[in-house]
């Protein structure tokens, strides 16, 4: 395994209702570092498609910016996801939250005709393309079939997202807590997280299984 | 030790400027989890002092709301501080961030003149009166001695913060990644955490040390 392996994380804001869901990528970023990686993390400079009061569910007439809201999980250390260059990184993570398929895509609204934030696909396609590994948890498998066609992935067991990544042409497996599906042709490993009802200790052993998982597939 | 001991979380918001530390947060309910713990989250429903753009570091003009910022780190399933009950919990625990010295007290303005959240003021002298342990972290264990005079507590290696707390009638200890100061008068653990200058791994060893010391102190 290499020394010190390098991987960018990929943020759409802050909260599991219109960003990125917090515990999956605090947690993934514990699994990198307790594996003996380092990390940078990236988010888009794009308004968050809504903001969403998690405690009502309901929508507040107000703005926020994905890359602004994503620097509080990652303490101000964050960059443009326009300024990604996967040839500075050994692999790519994607933690979950429905940001992801509300301002990283519009899978949310869109299902299997989904568009892809042209940043976040060109960065996928770089790394498919240099024989780099992917990571995606939760919902973000769902996001990236939407560029890599053809993969195998899991969001665990909701029927209606595994039917939206069949009818994008990629394969859907169903799995529980902490497991992981790897697709060796495209280098991409996924596991559910917190598409399943799942504790806090779940989402440590997901996030602790697909970065080892990711871990693994970088040469 | 007893079974299933039952914490309440005090959140402050949700980003280290303006809010509660979000892998503190995040990594204390881990730990209470990992250690056969269960717990809830509260925070009070009030205004934030501001809200602080996370990558520049300068005040934005709107305004968000305590209690519906650390929905965000509870996935939704929190209760207003007012509603806390100590009779109903086995242990509080206090993550920081600079939320804790700004919303939940103001001691990032008025040093050792601060005044304390009545609801978290309530909270901790209800702890104390049942003889049920506080954990802080970070910056919120000068915020317990704003209650608690006289304890014994650590911020990590802060001068200045431990000043203030020498100033308010308590005593600071220097301690260094993952230790814990333990004062068994007060039934009180703290730990430094992002008060030093700190990893995420270390994040995990304070969070997790000082939720031990806590169990240690349930009767």
């Amino acid at each position: 395994m290499k020394k010190n392996p390098k991987f960018a994380i990929v943020l759409a804001g802050c909260g599991v209702y219109d960003g990125a869901e917090i515990h999956e990528a605090t947690l993934t970023m514990l699994a990198i570092a307790a594996n003996g990686g380092t990390y940078e993390i990236f988010a888009p400079n794009i308004n968050q498609h809504h903001v969403i009061n998690h405690i009502t569910g309901q929508e507040m007439p107000e703005s926020r910016n994905v890359l602004v809201e994503s620097a509080r999980i990652a303490r101000g250390k964050i960059q443009d996801l326009d300024a990604f260059d996967a040839s500075l990184f050994d692999a790519l993570m994607l933690p979950g939250g429905f940001g992801v398929a509300k301002n990283l895509s519009n899978f949310a609204f869109k299902g299997a005709n989904q568009e892809v934030l042209p940043s976040l696909e060109k960065a996928i396609i770089d790394m498919y393309k240099a024989k780099k590994p992917i990571g995606a948890l939760c919902i973000s498998p769902a996001i990236v079939v939407g560029v890599l066609k053809g993969a195998t992935v899991t969001i665990g067991q909701d029927a209606e997202t595994a039917q939206y990544i069949e009818s994008m042409g990629s394969h859907h497996e169903l799995t529980n807590h902490g497991e992981v599906i790897v697709d060796k042709h495209f280098n991409l490993a996924t596991t559910p997280c917190y598409m399943l009802d799942a504790t806090i200790l779940d989402i440590e052993q997901g996030a602790t299984q697909v970065v080892k998982a990711v871990l693994n597939m970088i040469m």
